[in-house]
Order: C-alpha cells, then structure tokens, then sequence
C-alpha cells in the first residue's frame, strides 16, 4: 500500500483533481463531499500501487459519463459502484481486485474512492488519461489496444445498460445516449482490463499527482499560483477576469465559451477558451495558446484552486494555465483521437511549450 | 406443427399482418422481400402451437424497434436474430426452443420467421400485442407481469446491448435511445418467458389469423375490402382519398397525421387519422370514431391492402376500417398501458362497436 485516502489526504486529492481536471470531469468539491461522506462511513481506502496486483488480478476502471452541470445537481446514491463492480464479476467470472480512475480530472478523480470503501477494494495509482476527456474512447487504454466492451452503466435508480460494440466510439454514442435517457449523468465502466496488460497502457501514479498538486497550493504560504506554475510546470496565458461565458447542456454534454479580459500586464488582450465539458482550446484572436490534447486550467487568481466550466461566471478573477499532457496523447494515434481534429477544429496540434516560446 | 411457413403462405402472411398493423411494426411488403429470400436460402419454418412445447422451454419474443420510414430503406443484414438468440442463451443458460412475434403487425409479423429460418427454430403461432404498439411496455407480457428484462438490441452492424431495467418504461426509453443512435432501427428481444407463462399471457393463433386474412383478401373474387369488413368484423369509418399527410421522423417514431375526405356516400365528411408509428386515433372533427387499443386500419379501396403509415400519400383511394383490439387491451391495465390517455389523449376509451352504434 502507498497510502491511505482518509480525512487527510481527500480534501488536497480534489484540489488537485479539479487542476487536472481542466475544467471538466465534474465538480470536485461535490465529489469531495461525497468521498468524505463514503470514508466517514466506511472508512478509508487502501491506494495501492500496480506492482501490489499480480498480473491476472482485475481492475475495474470506473467513473462518471456526463454533462458537469447534470453532476452538480443530480447526486449519486452511492451504490452504482457496487452494481457495477457485481456485473462485471458476472461476465467475466472472477473478483474484480482494485478499481482504479477512469480519468483523473475533475471529481472523477474521486468517484472510484467512493465506491471502494462500500467494497472495500483499494484504488490503483493511476488512470486512464491523465485529466479529463469529454468522450468514452479518450482513454490510454483504447490507444493501448484493450477492449472497450463489455462495458457497463448504471444509474441512481438501478437500471443497468451493457454494451458490447465494435469499438470505442460505438461504446460513447450508445453510452452517452443512455447517459442521458438516465437524466444527464451516469457511473459507468468500460476497458476492463488486468493489472498485467495495465502495466503499459495507463497513466502511472496520477493520484499521487493529484494529492501532491493539492498539498502545494494548498500550503503555499504566498502566491499559490505562482508555485503551482513553477512545479508543474505550466504557462501562464492570461491574468484576467471572466467577462462571458456561453454555456449550453446538449446531447449529454456542456458546449460553449469563455472569454477572459486581461488585468494588470494583460491589459488589452483577450482569450477565449471553448468548451466540451473540458476546455478544448484557448484563442487570442485566432492565434491558438494552447489545445486539446494538453491541459487548459482556469485558476482562481487567489486560491490557485480550477474553475471548472459550470462554475465560470462573469467577474471571476482568474488566471489560464496550459501544460503539458501525457506523452501518449502526443503520438499520432493520440492525437487521432483526442488532438484539435477530432474535435472538429482545423489546425494542427502543436505542443503547448513550443506555441509558448513561439509568443516569446 | 401447425404448418410451413413457406413461398405460398407468405405472402398472405403478409398481407394480414399489414392488415393488424394498423399503419405500423413496419412495412410487410419489405418484410415479405426478406422472408422470402430467408426461406429461398434456409428452408421454410416450421409454425407451431403453444401445446407442442414443453412447459420450461424458452420462448424469444423478437421484432424490429424503430421508425417504420427508416425501416424501408435501412434493411437488416440476416444475422441480427442469432446474435439476440446467442446472447439470450448465454444469460440464461440454456437453448431457446422458438421465437415468436413481439407484435403480429406489420413486418413484425414476419421477422421472426426471418430469422427462425437461419436458427432452424420453430415460431409459435401467437404474438404478444395482436397488433403493432408503437413502444416497447405496450405487451401482452407486461400485462402478464412477465419481466421485461434482460432485454436485448442488435443492429446490422454487430453492436449488441443489454438492458437490465427497473420496468418496461425504463426498457422502452433506453432501448429507444440506442435505437437512434443505431440510425432509427434495432432487432430487439425483450420479455423472454417459458411456453408455460406463455399460455396465458400471449395473443394465440395470431400468426394463423393473419394468413386467413390475407387469403381472403387474396382470393375474394369482387370486393376484397367488403369480405374483409364482414369476416373481421370491422366498421368502415370512411370511404375516401388522402388529402393530406404530416409526417416526421422524430426521436426514434413517426409521428404525424393525415387526413381522409370523403367520396360518394362520404362526401362533404372528413377524417383525420393521429399517428405515432401506428394509426392511434380517427376524429371527424372533435367525434372519436375509433381509438387505441381499437385497431385503424387505412385499406387500399381496390385491393384492401393495408397502407402503412410511412406509405401515405396524396390522392390515394382509401377505406378506414376500426375493428376491436385484443380482450386484454380493454381491461383497465390495459387502457392504462395503450388506451387514449397514456398516448397523451385526454378522453376515455370507448371500444369501436359501442362508438359505431352511437353514429347511426
């Protein structure tokens, strides 16, 4: 075991969840609650690292589908996990061993700890982006070759939908179409995988990330947002107030934009960040700061605590952040499938740290 | 065995079953196309009775879920049966002895026998509505309190999803939701039941009712319409041509109306027929003639073949008949789940006889 996710360690775990979530993966401070709630209840979880699994021991990648503004309203019962965890038992005739974040962004970085403690399984130290993709088969583990099905949805009423398709972007149209039969949000697992095929495909140690990412703002005795652009590191692509946001909640997801007015040295300039619950792409003009797959983060300017895309408002004070993202999703497959075209924009991808010595 | 169902009893097969359509499940002449050649490949299916099963043997309800207009040109590729009947037997571990028709109505009628060919299994000479219903709940079997799931939808493509719902309801709303997304059609199973819950939960001999229709229609020397109206029986509601058709294609149904002016004796009336995928109303003004679960069906004048809603069009030469719905449809759980007012009308349900009686 690599620590316990207790009292201690959830609260800096969120804050770091919501940086990486780059504003989508839902609201983490509501899936805080609820992981406090959960270890309140049943204690705390076991994060275990991968070499604590044998190679054929099941692990059941697991998280919430939907649109984040659905999330903040349309709570959980708590029991999804464990429908879940039961129905792939089922299938696949074996004890699932650990479940493990299908994605680290966003309080889906938290989801899998709600559901161990009622199952008493650890979490993995990993995940299967890391941060958070608006779509089913943006996952290290499609580029990996696993498969996506028999994947499994289920909602707060205990209907249960399983899918066995040709491929991932089969599983996303008919899963976000039962995500939003279900009413906008729902648990789901999909790629089940073994800790041995795991090994290569997933994102290592991302909880650990998220928790480190948390304690640094978290105890930065000044400027938190400074520190956490040093440590990352990121680039810093505006300082600046929000001064619109277009938002709307369609086909299961949360499409729109922001634009930020520059204070203090920014004066004068403007970005806009568009949005598919995650934010996609920042603009100034129509020269590109940073895209899709690299992580765009609205920050609080204070706190340095992620503004995720259903809590931008008019006024924020914030600054927009870009980094770097998980080597895989820089390869031509990963850029397939998570980089600006098939998003629907026309550009190519260029890597955030090399748009930013461009500006320079 | 009853008898074969082969390239003689087909086509009157057909004919009844667009006959108690009712406008919907379907266009028959399409499903005559695919029964045809099934059985050209495979061999002509053997249609049985209830009475040959034993009473633990597994009986597949099994049709086409989807809008009839899509229907007519997104043709299902032969294997969609096998897929539903292997996963049926993988969830229940064991063979399904037949399939049989979710609604008689329609090419739903015939896609069992389509698929039985393939399968070398039997279809039981009984169906589970007596007609085509638009939604999935709208069975015998839900009245019958047989569980509706796990159901099961394939599409021609391979992609297979399993429901585990908390009603019929929440089956009709997710497996409509991942019909869309199969482009408006699915092969479906759902309500899987042994021979011995299906004796007293199906409508009986309505495979062999639906051959005597359509011979008679067939062989009747003048008039077929007329020897239809008087063997049913039926009451004609109007004599007369199609004036105009709304229609659209919306959230996985057609939906619309159309309306009939009357010729001759019916001059100077006129009828509007109300649609969701099946015929659901005919008013002559704000007058009910006929309703749900009654049956409406629009005869071709000369041939009294029946004209699916998709088919409508301006300037046809048509008859409306109302002829009486299965007995189970008229109990009160019955009009709660298909009459008038779970379609969305705000009027009793009065059966087509008592409403003809009130007219003359």
């Amino acid at each position: 075991m690599k620590r316990l996710l207790d009292e201690a360690t959830l609260p800096p775990l969120a804050r770091g969840c919501g940086v990486l979530g780059t504003g989508g993966g839902g609201d983490p401070s509501v899936g805080l609650m609820m992981t406090l709630q959960a270890v309140g209840d049943f204690g705390p979880v076991p994060l275990i690292g991968l070499d604590e699994l044998d190679d054929e021991a099941l692990i059941m990648p697991c998280g919430s589908v939907g649109a984040p503004t659905v999330g903040i309203e349309k709570i959980d019962n708590g029991d999804e996990g464990g429908r879940l965890r039961d129905r792939l038992e089922a299938i696949w005739q074996r004890p699932v061993a650990a479940l493990m974040s299908s994605e680290i962004g966003g309080s889906n970085g938290l989801m899998p700890v709600v559901w161990a403690t009622r199952l008493r399984l650890p979490v993995v130290d990993a995940d299967c982006i890391g941060r958070a993709f608006p779509e089913l088969q943006q996952s290290t583990l499609e580029l990996a070759g696993i498969s996506p099905t028999p994947g499994v949805m289920t909602d707060e009423r205990g209907n249960l939908v399983e899918f066995r398709t040709q491929d991932g972007f089969w599983l996303e149209r008919l899963g976000r179409a039962a995500t939003v039969v279900f009413g906008g949000s729902s648990a789901s697992t999909e790629y089940t995988l073994t800790a041995g095929q795991a090994r290569s495909a997933v994102v290592l140690d991302s909880v650990s990330l998220a928790i480190r990412i948390g304690t640094l703002i978290t105890q930065a005795a000044e400027d938190p947002v400074a520190t956490l652009i040093e440590a990352l590191p990121a680039f810093k692509l505006i300082v600046g107030k929000v001064v619109d946001v277009e938002r709307r909640t369609t086909q299961g997801f949360v499409r729109g934009s922001a634009l930020v007015e520059g204070l203090g040295p920014d004066r004068q300039r403007v970005i806009r960040i568009e949005i598919q619950n995650e934010n996609l792409v920042a603009l100034e003009g129509a020269r590109v700061l940073c895209s899709v797959p690299d992580l765009i983060t609205v920050l609080d300017s204070e706190t340095a605590d992620a503004v995720p895309t259903e809590r931008l408002r008019y006024g924020q004070r914030v600054t927009v952040i870009g980094f770097a993202c998980a080597p895989a999703w820089r390869t031509v497959r990963g850029l397939d499938l998570a980089g600006p075209r098939p998003f629907g924009y026309d550009f190519d991808y260029r890597p955030v740290e090399e748009l930013a010595r461009a500006r320079d």
